[in-house]
């Protein structure tokens, strides 16, 4: 995907171009996640007390998670009442584990630069 | 910190209360990861290079970056010419990996997910 105003350079070794807002934003990255540890899907109210969300914060979130094609939403009743179940899509999945690879290299590279020796620094890299 | 319209439920396994937009926005994660690796700091041009951002985004983030206390700016000349170096400061440092912590749980989290088995979905965790 092409960005605006970056130039990039083979130096950018910290620009995490990956890092795509559609996965990296909260509440977003907290609904991924949830629907990551429960493949068979949450329905609606399970999702929103996982996530701490609001009704009308999910929703919004959902909608725009289901036009990527990264979740299904499906109606449908469980105890007589009407419920929604949320699902991962299969490529859904797979692009969010690719998200997540380049998360762990954030962490790998912070968790590296903490033991980095001082005077390696001020050089450019 | 107390957040609004969110109820702070135990059962939020997933609501990553710790991703600060400070840390979490991508352009102040990338500058903040640089800043972790040269612990004697960068120049602003060498900065600006690592993250891939321009000139006017760069000077935004430190501004807010330096507000937080998360970050030093210190003006000064390198070769005769005049220049902006930057480095974390020491509790700057230490919210950083707090964060980068809560980012660790979120990888876990979702490489976890991607184990677990079929069954135990759909049942309120």
């Amino acid at each position: 995907m092409p960005t605006n105003n970056k130039p990039d350079k083979p130096a950018a070794r910290y620009a995490y171009e990956g890092l795509d807002r559609l996965f990296h934003e909260r509440a977003r990255l907290s609904i991924l996640t949830s629907l990551m540890a429960h493949p068979q899907g949450l329905v609606f109210n399970e999702l929103k007390d996982l996530c701490a969300l609001t009704d009308g914060n999910l929703s919004r979130q959902l909608t725009q998670l289901a036009e990527a094609s990264l979740v299904e939403v499906w109606k449908g009743t469980k105890n007589n009442r009407p419920q929604t179940l949320v699902r991962m899509t299969e490529p859904g999945k797979k692009k969010f584990l690719e998200y997540i690879a380049q998360l762990e290299a954030v962490v790998n590279d912070a968790i590296a630069g903490e033991k980095a020796t001082v005077n390696e620094s001020l050089r450019p890299t």
